[in-house]
């Protein structure tokens, strides 16, 4: 099943709008290209309409926030949302300032998502999110363990019930779910952490695998999941000793840019819930 | 002789002031260092004279456009247009937008281009642009082969009068001409379309290369988009079989390094008509 | 010595605001990340308080200045000052523009650096700075040479008792000041010069050796500068006869990645003048 989802994209080629930070974009369009989706950049609030109607699917990430390319988030939003697009959220860095915590839980009002991808803090912060809440709220999160699962899909399934979007937490266990199921993921390697953007390369890719598979949307966010998981794990295994974390940043999209129905179907490891 | 255009850039190090996007932006810097130019990025419009003015050529790449950019643009095009500076436009998503179409077809209004870059989609819509051209105009175009290659030559050459500018089409086939002759070449790889901003590279370093050959600006353009395809073929040799396109961009760029006058004309594969 | 700044970087993690420019922005991160230290970037100015507030150290980069993070730049600064923040200002380009060069001159009036690092003409630039400097002046510069090194001492060990802050100047040798001490650092490669970015990575790299080793603030500084010049020679001894510059990039990441005190100890050279 999640191997057909990638499939999907590669059959489908689907263009993904990019609202996404300065840091990690070019990484962000080269694993979408590496997955067999295309990628356009658009931020200002003048063009953004445009060229969200051209594409089918919007990846909004508010890692390098700014005033215009906030207009332009809500702006490409109410479009997607128009249009029926696939719509993504990745609310870098809510919680550790007002104006993203504010933005994020502003554009979560106004746009239906169609998932909400983000780290457990920022999930939580979502979650208590009143529009003032400040960086330090994010600390009262907790990292998804084994000892931690139980509660942390419960929290999970409830805020994609409250919010109608799948909601994917990354880190150590990730936790994919719409409210009624929850894949309990556990691929990926820790190594992947010292590299900047795997979070908004996935969620690049998610928007990707959401908008090829628009009768399969949980499937479709659990495999581009494992898929960087995976990435993950395939390219540590083609790491050289000298190799340190910019290389690995390579390999793993490489390994994106290889990986068939076979490999992902294969590679994946997951439970439901 | 188009050996002696990269033997001119290497030996005259050409400064290129790029206004161009936030996706591609550093490849454009590595890429520019790789064929022995010095990049310098500044799009804010109280910046982009002085350092025009310090430079040897301008190029302009619509990519991520945005307000505060697009006055940059005018800013500096005037500005080297007065220094009669090589002046390059990667009218890139022309005909994708409102905002692009119009921003393109404005630049071309007011400012004098040395050369254009773009793929066919693009210069279609700019040849065609009234400045109403919706994204929608680019499907007219066909990509450029051996069966459309006569009516697409006598199109880029017409193009080519008209503007005044070198005219550069890249695809599987690339055309380059000054309206009298046409460079028409074969270098490159299909896999170069997997990894982002290939064409902003050749934008970046055509630029390089017509600065560092004004007596020779046809040739100086048709050796920079030959040699981004060498590249790509050599590059492509060099990839082991768990390299994909992130490892192919670093391997691009690796290969413009160390290329010499006698490997660019060994390899480039062209006619003229 | 150096070894332990090293090892305090790794043991801290310090959490280092950049407000950087977008060329090298994603090598920053990725460095920051490989020397154990976590990068946030941010230059809205109404996100910029927060997110320095919840950091250690503030990176300035004026390499792709505008007026929003501009503004941004002051507001940052402030705060870090207020919270006694390790604060580096590299000021790419002063001297090239007038906007540089004036902004790099306030900045320099109304904030406390802990450091400044760029090369010897940027520094000459703010040396000299009156606020009006124009791109030429940095022509009047000369190169640190063996020649010129005790005047380059001199100058430097001046402009860092009139800052109050740490001067490091980096080129061929690199020269690193607190106004009493000058370490005199002789690691390093030329080809690091055909890479974009590296003095923006030592930037990003040193705020986190200067938040990590606050009692230790000129060491740490030196640190740094062995650290990335070590990593450019180790980085050129894993290249392969096709690597060029590209590949370099991620070479010298990798060699931060590796890098412990043993090895930063034992590579280290320098003299303390």
């Amino acid at each position: 099943m999640l191997g057909d989802c990638l499939e999907n994209v590669r059959s489908k080629a689907p263009l993904v709008h990019n609202i996404t930070n300065y840091v990690t974009v070019n990484d962000v369009a080269n694993v979408l290209l590496a997955c067999g989706g295309s990628p356009i950049m658009s931020d200002e609030p003048e063009d953004v309409e445009d060229i969200t109607a051209v594409c089918g699917g919007l990846n909004i990430n508010i890692g390098t926030l700014n005033q215009s390319s906030i207009k332009g988030m809500f702006l490409a939003g109410r479009k997607a949302n128009e249009l029926n697009h696939a719509v993504l959220l990745d609310p870098v860095g809510a919680g550790a300032s007002a104006l993203r915590t504010d933005t994020a839980v502003k554009l979560m009002e106004e746009i239906r998502f169609t998932a909400i991808r983000g780290n457990i803090s920022e999930i939580k912060t979502l979650a208590l999110g009143s529009g003032t809440t400040k960086g330090v709220d994010a600390d009262l999160a907790d990292a998804v363990t084994e000892q931690t699962l139980d509660a942390a899909i419960a929290f999970i399934k409830g805020f994609a019930r409250k919010t109608g979007a799948i909601v994917a937490v990354t880190g150590a266990i990730d936790l994919v779910s719409d409210g009624e199921k929850c894949y309990v993921i556990r691929n990926g390697r820790p190594e992947m952490g010292r590299i900047t953007g795997t979070g908004c390369q996935l969620s690049g890719m998610m928007t990707a695998f959401l908008t090829a598979n628009p009768d399969h949307l949980l499937e479709g966010a659990a495999a581009a999941v494992c898929a960087m998981g995976l990435a993950g794990e395939i390219g540590w295994n083609n790491m050289k000793p000298e190799d340190g974390n910019s290389t690995y940043r390579n390999r793993i999209i490489d390994a994106i840019y290889h990986m068939d129905k076979a490999a992902l179907d294969q590679g994946a490891r997951y439970e439901v819930r």
